[in-house]
């Protein structure tokens, strides 16, 4: 492995980021589609997000949107340059992990762990509930199965990341081209006229007089706005994705983002007001507004379609991130170290499932009801912007590079319009779904707690950390449990014969038959190991051979290993017939004695 | 081990008998309780099959039970006598699976076995169904709960079986008394009576004139009516489980038992003509017979629910059973060779398992009604019977011992009275269900016989029988995987110092800091044992310790074993938290490589 290779490795193991899987040295550009669907993708729920919750003021609450798009808009703006300022801070990928463990101590980085697995669950089930939406929109048929729809394709992505899903990024800047093409073909077509196309199937509400709107709705819809600002901290996360001059390619695509997102939320926003459209349960805003913008012609259909294929593909970033994380997290001890092993197919597999479970019951619980769910969401991003931005001004005040107070003046700034943002969307939210999120973060970190603890406790018993005598060797004998002469049997002792100092042949034998005829076969033999013929009273092996092992002394035979002969069947089925007696002593010998270790030596069988 | 304890060792596991772990040397009046339950308790349904026959062929055909049962009791006094030569021929335990292989061969074997299997199951689900009838007669209000009843006494000999029942011959004996009492005071009343108690509740028929009964009607109530002599084997079968002399005993509780059995079914017989006594579906026969001695009175429900109670014990017989059976196939390879270990408890439980799910589904299909099983029942039971006759007179034949002439007379009489009945049963009732055992015996038999061959072509491969070279000692490395230095470690390469002559530690190491500060620590700690560390370019353990073994010419080292230190955490679910690691290794070296053996070394926690 060469140094360059190795600093990679470690680099890329920093990087909590989605699409980790997905960086092999890519440009600014296919930066978008690598790390930037998430939060581009936003824009078919965010906005309609706020409709809804604007629409219980009335028909003139509608026109609210504007200037709350605006101010949503000026927080994307603040996020982009302080994140910006994270890329340089932690060029080798600045997870809200990463950052809050290094700047704000082990509570912090608890928190931005839980939030983090929130986010991630809450990505499948958001981005899949909104590619529903997206494809019911351009096919009202479909409406009555948007479960099953939805459920298939998380079973897709599923069963895709099982298998192990290698995507390059240039692959997915088609789509995602078709995407960002389509939406700004909407944005300009829509400005250009000033009534929605004739047929374009939108539900318009009469434009009233402005009535008063409550404080407590506009702060309602920004926080349900706010859902489109998830996914910008994506590419600060994987900057090591990045060709060099990583952190300049990747400052550049975090300000493409930004540019793509805030023009589209804005463009999107007056085109709403302009038709004067409202949320309806059977098409999306998103689909209202490219039918009033380009009509229900073929230009419709490829963009309702891209719309649904970019979210499905914003979801999969969530399956290629939770494992990462979870590594981040096992090595810090706080999940199962069984985490830590990603590379090992069956163990990626086990996160896969779990990730893919909750999203599913996330789905089945709301009906894959998009706005069901944006209550929920981005609760847990911000709190992770929050603490991303927290943890910088700690950076910059500790590091106090060149320009340090105006560095952490705008993250300060960052993190403290996020945590305004943060606790906006609790207080409005909490009875309409917030309280999930507030009890499973704190029950997730009461689990990390929990587990860090265990692992602390038996660093402690195995005395991890201090200086172990030296091990020397000591007389070794090995226990063959055979059943009869054969090349089982040959091979068996051949093996226990250069593992142990003594070697005993032990068969557990229930007449006197089988019992002389073993005894004969043996003599005849003669392979210069003892054989001890046990003959229980009841139809036990198992107990017959822990009683004969309990006959040796453990101080005089201090490493006692049971050697266990196994025929191994080419076909599966055929298990069954063979090695339960070894299977049962194995497991019993495990569970009696400690100080006993148990080999099964497999011989596999070539014709069967 | 004393030679006695051997020898009856090796006679108990002869026997394939009912209750055979009910045996602790009975005395003949215990034979009765302990094994003959199966046979008493087959007049609460044998009567009543023969008369649900006889009601198709209307209220005339009723009073042809006499006679039938005349006939049945004629077979039962032959069959008695033909047992008491099995008695004296095999006083190991006759089963007829023992019997046809010894004089039959191996085709007889099969078919014997495939029929035990058969009968098992089914006098577990008939003995059940009747007993739930039993119930009902006495509390109709039952009667919509039936198959849930069914399948309660299920489970609880299923739950009683798995744990382990012990049952003795004596506590057996006081339901039995009661039982026997009870039926014989009933047959004692009816006969003193020339009428039904008034209140009987009793289904009467007017009797009319007698018409012509179709001979194949007779036939049929005779093959019904033959289910009540299920059982009458099993005193054979289980010899072993008398007090000396044995022979003698074992003889004398055959007869006793043919006595109650044939005065009752007599006395049952003249009982259900007297009273004209039709059957009816929410009262059984014995119920309305016993109404109609004794009146509704505590007697009757004393009577009837003992009759529920015999029942239940007669079903648990078979779970005594049906493992000593599978170890004697398991033994001659046609079944699984985990059967042959039926001392360890979670064997056993295997087969009771097995044997509830056939028996319960059997009750689903039916409905908990006994006379739909009725016509799959007693197949098995005269097949096992025909191939025991048929195997005794090939024993006299060929060891003519004095009377030898008599002897196999009255063998070959039974043996040829029990086959005409299996034919009859076969032919007339084919399409009522008895094709269900049609197909299921030869397919058992198919199954043995696959079996058999996998065990053969096994044995060939590992070259079983011939004399193999001797084996020598070679040289052994061995490879212990480490995480760190600890008491765990210190263990782990000591153990590995007394099996190996050679030993190498090596660590997968995902990052420099980690792998450094593993260096660092292991040279302070010295312990002798050369560190590979390896550093992948995957998160994966499992490759890269898989690529390192291969680096290892199998010539130069033919033994290499994997010994994997473990924690094993007291509290069962702390195992997700450890060990992951090595499961996934032990696996991944045991699916890879056929000559590398793997040992997972386990470290007991104390306090976690």
């Amino acid at each position: 492995m060469s140094e360059a290779d190795r600093e990679r490795t470690a680099a890329t193991d920093a990087g909590t980021g989605q699409g980790a899987d997905v960086h092999q040295e890519i440009t600014s550009l296919e930066g978008i589609p690598a790390l930037s669907l998430d939060a581009i993708s936003s824009v078919a729920y965010g906005p309609e997000a706020m409709l809804v919750v604007l629409a219980s003021g009335g028909a003139g609450a509608l026109t609210k949107i504007e200037p709350i798009t605006v101010a949503i808009v000026v927080l994307l703006v603040i996020l982009v340059f302080s994140y910006r300022q994270v890329i340089q801070a932690y060029p080798d990928g600045g997870g809200c992990y990463a950052v809050s463990k290094a700047n704000l101590g082990h509570g912090a980085s608890l928190l931005a762990g839980a939030a983090l697995v929130v986010d991630y669950v809450l990505t499948v089930a958001v981005s899949i509930a909104a590619g529903v939406a997206a494809l019911i929109s351009a096919f009202p048929r479909l409406a009555a199965d948007s479960l099953p729809i939805g459920l298939a394709i998380l079973a897709v992505l599923t069963a895709l990341n099982l298998r192990g899903l290698a995507t390059s990024a240039r692959a997915l800047l088609l789509p995602t081209a078709v995407f960002v093409v389509g939406i700004y073909l909407v944005i300009a077509a829509g400005l250009l006229r000033s009534h929605p196309m004739a047929g374009a199937e939108i539900h318009t509400v009469v434009p009233t007089a402005t009535t008063a709107v409550g404080v407590l709705l506009i702060l309602k819809a920004f926080a349900a706005g706010c859902s489109a600002l998830t996914g910008v901290e994506a590419i600060a996360n994987d900057v090591p994705a990045f060709r060099e001059p990583r952190v300049r390619r990747a400052m550049r695509t975090e300000v493409l983002l930004g540019a793509i997102l805030g023009t589209m939320l804005l463009g999107l926003s007056v085109l709403t007001v302009r038709f004067h459209i409202a949320p309806e349960t059977s098409q999306t805003v998103l689909s209202q507004i490219t039918g009033a913008s380009v009509g229900r012609g073929a230009i419709y259909y490829v963009i309702d379609l891209s719309t649904t294929a970019i979210l499905a593909i914003a979801a999969n970033t969530s399956f290629g991130g939770l494992p990462v994380l979870a590594s981040l997290l096992a090595r810090d001890n706080l999940l199962p170290h069984v985490f830590g092993l990603r590379g090992d197919r069956p163990v990626y597999r086990y996160g896969v499932v779990v990730l893919a479970v909750l999203a599913g019951a996330l789905l089945v619980a709301v009906d894959v009801n998009t706005n069901a769910l944006i209550p929920l969401f981005a609760i847990g991003v911000f709190t992770g912007f929050t603490l991303s931005q927290t943890g910088l001004v700690r950076h910059w005040h500790r590091d106090r590079p060149r320009r340090w107070a105006a560095r952490a003046a705008l993250n300060g700034l960052g993190a403290a319009m996020t945590a305004v943002a943060t606790a906006i969307f609790v207080f409005t939210k909490f009875t309409s779904g917030a309280w999930v999120v507030v009890i499973a973060i704190p029950a997730l970190i009461l689990f990390f707690t929990r587990i860090d603890a265990y692992y602390r406790d038996v660093a402690a018993e195995i005395h991890l950390g201090e200086v172990p005598l030296k091990p020397t060797s000591q007389r070794s004998l090995v226990v063959v449990p055979v059943v009869g002469v054969s090349l089982l049997t040959e091979r068996a002792l051949a093996a226990a014969l250069s593992l142990g100092d003594r070697v005993v042949a032990v068969s557990v034998q229930f007449d006197d038959d089988h019992a002389g005829a073993l005894r004969a076969a043996w003599d005849r033999w003669d392979p210069g190991v003892e054989l001890v013929i046990l003959r229980p009273s009841t139809r036990s092996v198992v107990k017959p051979t822990l009683a004969y092992l309990a006959t040796f002394d453990p101080k005089l035979h201090p490493h006692v290993l049971v050697l266990i002969p196994e025929v191994e069947p080419r076909k599966w089925r055929h298990q069954i017939l063979q090695n339960q007696r070894g299977v049962l002593l194995a497991a019993a010998v495990r569970r009696n004695r400690d100080d006993v270790a148990v080999v099964r030596m497999p011989f596999r069988l070539v014709r069967m």
